[in-house]
């Protein structure tokens, strides 16, 4: 969101219409109502993100995992929408204050029914299409975790994480900059969250896979083995919804709709986030090309992904050519450090932590090449609360989680698939296994 | 929809705006444009719940079964939208009538093009959305019927049924409300369709599953056979989607878009929508964890669809909190009475009962505590009144049919599989059936 | 799209409201708003169908071929993306000219940030909006190529075509109707492009099938070898998502959507859309039904989509009735034409020549029935012209590829599947090979 979010307190909020005539102040509610269409039509964008990523990691992981990572999924966007509700949505968005931390835990409240024009806050949008649309972004951070530390962890340990972490890490850490904390007074800038939203599932994720540790049999005699996801046409699809979802995303976080500078700049930034995409998705095909004789898919999606976490820190400045070259090194960043986090022995199942927390890195340094308000001390600085922060908390709960009830499962049931050892139900029973 | 719907007759609806200046007046198009884009965008979301609900089925249903399924739902999906236009949309929505059933027998005939604005109902939409809006619901309808009754049920006199559910029953019974008929009048309130919609399609299946029995082998020496979906990628799909989609469904409902209480009471409605779907999906995951010490995510999948059933009735007056209690007992329900059903040998391949009737029921119900204009008098009579005539209607229908040329399959058949017995295409010829 | 494209140049467009009182030029904003919105949501809908024509091609293709199949489309729809912007999109939109070639070979600058008012087309949309419209119809062209040569293509050969498809081939004959052209000045009517996308994405199959030859066994003995699809699953999930896109695909192309008039015949278009796919899929259901004893889903699939192409070329003229009956007349074009084409030995992998270039051209010769403008002479000429254009140039391209590199993989590639052989991944590796 390139502003802070305005107060939420509609009676507040407005009330210079009320004295004009009926006739005259009619033109001056268009803005709420297209600005308000934005976020329910934003929002319904990225909760079909939700379906992308469920897609994407049950596509990547093996059969035998796969309704265990559907119900991860769809727990956790459950979870997520129901602690944002309870307090993260006011933790995050707390009104005026300038600092780290605002203890508002407090659940949202909508406005009544049949809200009349003279309370509505007309400078912006509802406040129900706010609180929907700001609550996809948090389930988007839950599901880049869940990705990584498949196959692997237990679900409860993993949704007890997706509680803190949606209900109470990326509400504070997300008020520091579009809630009016300090970094957005140090003006530190990430229109959409390439930070925010993707780097912090990253930093959780990567935290998670340093404890949890890499699948049995990964990493042997110091190669690293193969381990092919099961249904490609699926991860594909979820590739082609998360595509889909980030017109959403990005578009959505323009927070305005109503006057023409306000829609032709969202036309930009679905033009631009689809040439990121597109970008990162040709780069990705032909650096694998070149570096392994052979196109390799799952590289071409995770850089069409790439491509678009780089150019949400900044979808609306550059130019297409800039949308072009941002997201083409988002793609190349993905394809060279895939197996470098495998040199690390780091084991992250579907390429999240490069998709999300590297190319959102690179992604929030680019802001500085076509935003010019931008400094590169302040992104750095930025990256690096965020990354501090979310890390060291999540490592603390990852530990704890471990300490208190685990959070891996047997390798007897990690061998067996977890389908079958944890849930009792299979993906495809009726397919035979290779 | 809140409101009866306003008499589709362009030409009688409005001739206000035209005496004064075209400046002055100009401004007044704008509810119109809102509102026929609500229910454009409204429209296609719910268009993409019959892919949803393909997917639901294909997803659920073992593999030999699933090319068939396929079939059935595109090819109802198709029926419903020419039975609609060629009857439905006008016996629905008769215009003027307070009773039972108005013999409007004639197609849906919509504006010419290039409508001049003196010509529109500028103070609702146009007929081509509203038309097209509406036969999307009913599509809905015809739906949850094909879930139930899968793998056994012949294609063609399920066909039939569904010619005449879509052609005359659906809007027969729907005028009672929607059209402002009886129950209308009586002060019924049903939002977006848990009991017009949701439960007419579980009343319709219910009085099919009697009449066609258990699949073989279902109900056998007292025990229930578990027989799982082949496919539960595809299953969590067709939720996302359906839950999707149903943002258009109940969003759309207002039936306005054009004022700022008619967007907020949207975006209150998407909120709600959203909440409930958590909830329900959140309390399968905890209920099923509780009495099965596993989670089971067929529930949860039905879980956040019963959430979703259960707040259609009344998704606008609730708090967040409100249609969290309302969704999660939908969740509740869900988990307790598919079993139920199979105590009374009731075979319901996907849970569509539980989900679609039972919980539209209860959201039928629960509009009594947050709407206050509502009574539980009525709401149950009109929970009976569409019980008793679908339910009849339809075991009527059935009962002909299966005299007529059979409903059911041979037992060969059934065995074989539905794909290649009676079409001679399998889904997946190219895997080894496990 | 119906009228020619409003030249994208903002600064020359519109003065008018800059000298009134801000207050009575507030209005004037909205069709621009309307119509921006209108290209944004068509334009993300019409993306979809890139997602769909995966699906639906990686369904239909066997097993061993799906990861080949899902490259080439999400690499055909990065490199479009990247083409149209290079030089598509400005040749073919060059402004103002009335002939054959524009050499406009220059790429595709947006709208500055924050544009104000004065500066807009505020009698048309953004440039940003229009462009993202634009470029995602070209997409879809290239998608109709890849499923038509699936399963023996080799990659990169394909790809160099597509490059030439979306950056020249299409924009320069798109240009001769949407860019205000030759066809353009002699009436040729083409609303969404049956002909112009469609018929054009067909003939560069049709030559490139020619070129490329069967698939190894399909035509043996003088017997047709069926190669059925590997998941009819996806096929399904594929034709819903191009249903869908299509609204956007043919509503969008109203290219306007600010005044009642025109919200109005977008609906109108929504719905006759909807009607021709369903009277497609059913033309299908009952046409296999009674030729073969047995309904055909693919046929049923393919149905549909012929409908969608059929109402393509005029989606706003018919009446509900036009629709229903120019959409099932598509679909028997199907049921008719897929064995044809095998007597001719032209292996059509997924039926896209029927769908697209045989109901592209009755779609495009059926506009003579509803819209009194359309002359059956130009329309044919129209056809006449796309086709000859198309279809030699590629048979150029198709024997300069084929001579420079090679186009078709070997017969062991082909034999074991280009996933393994060219790609070295499976898309399902887990499941056994029936």
């Amino acid at each position: 969101m390139k502003l802070t979010k305005i107060l939420p307190v509609a009676g507040l909020a407005v009330a210079l219409p009320t004295m004009a005539l009926a006739q005259d102040a009619a033109p001056d509610i268009q803005p709420y109502i297209f600005t308000t269409l934005l976020f329910l039509v934003g929002g319904f964008l990225v909760f079909w993100m939700a379906a992308g990523f469920a897609m994407l990691e049950a596509g990547l992981v093996r059969s035998k995992n796969v309704t265990m990572q559907l119900t991860k999924n769809i727990a956790l966007f459950s979870i997520a929408s129901i602690m944002y509700w309870l307090v993260g949505f006011n933790l995050m968005y707390p009104g005026d204050f300038n600092g780290y931390f605002a203890p508002n835990f407090v659940p949202t409240v909508l406005e009544p029914v049949g809200l009349a024009a003279e309370d509505a806050a007309l400078d912006y949008a509802s406040v129900g299409s706010d609180f929907f649309f700001q609550l996809m972004f948090v389930a988007a951070t839950a599901s880049i975790v869940s990705g990584v530390l498949a196959e692997r962890i237990k679900l409860w340990p993993f949704l007890i994480f997706t509680v803190i972490l949606t209900g109470i890490m990326y509400p504070i850490s997300g008020s520091w900059q579009w809630g009016g904390g300090w970094l957005s007074e140090a003006g530190f800038s990430d229109f959409a969250g390439s930070t925010i939203v993707h780097s912090v599932g990253g930093w959780a994720a990567l935290a998670g896979a340093i404890i949890l540790g890499p699948r049995l049999g990964k990493y042997k005699d110091g190669r690293v083995n193969p381990m092919p996801g099961s249904n490609l046409a699926l991860a594909t699809l979820g590739t082609f919804i998360l595509w889909l979802g980030w017109f959403g995303f990005n578009g959505g976080s323009q927070l305005a709709a109503g006057t023409v500078g306000d829609i032709t700049d969202v036309s930009r930034i679905f033009a631009n986030t689809n040439m990121a995409a597109a970008s990162g998705a040709v780069a990705a095909l032909i650096l694998t090309q070149v570096m392994y004789k052979s196109v390799d898919l799952t590289m071409v999606l995770n850089g069409a992904l790439a491509g678009l976490v780089s150019i949400t820190a900044e979808p609306l400045a550059p130019t297409l050519f800039g949308a072009l070259w941002i997201g083409a090194i988002g793609g190349v960043i993905v394809v060279f450090t895939v197996p470098m986090l495998d040199k690390f022995k780091i084991d992250d199942v579907v390429g999240a932590i490069p998709v999300h927390l590297f190319a959102g890195i690179w992604g929030t340094i680019a802001v500085v090449f076509y935003n010019g308000d931008a400094s590169i001390v302040t992104q750095v600085t930025g990256i690096i609360a965020y990354g501090v922060f979310t890390f060291v908390v999540s490592l603390i709960i990852w530990i704890i989680l471990k300490g208190v009830m685990g959070i891996r499962v047997s390798e007897e049931a990690e061998i067996n698939g977890l389908d079958v050892s944890e849930l009792g139900m299979e993906a495809y029973p009726d397919f035979s296994k290779g």
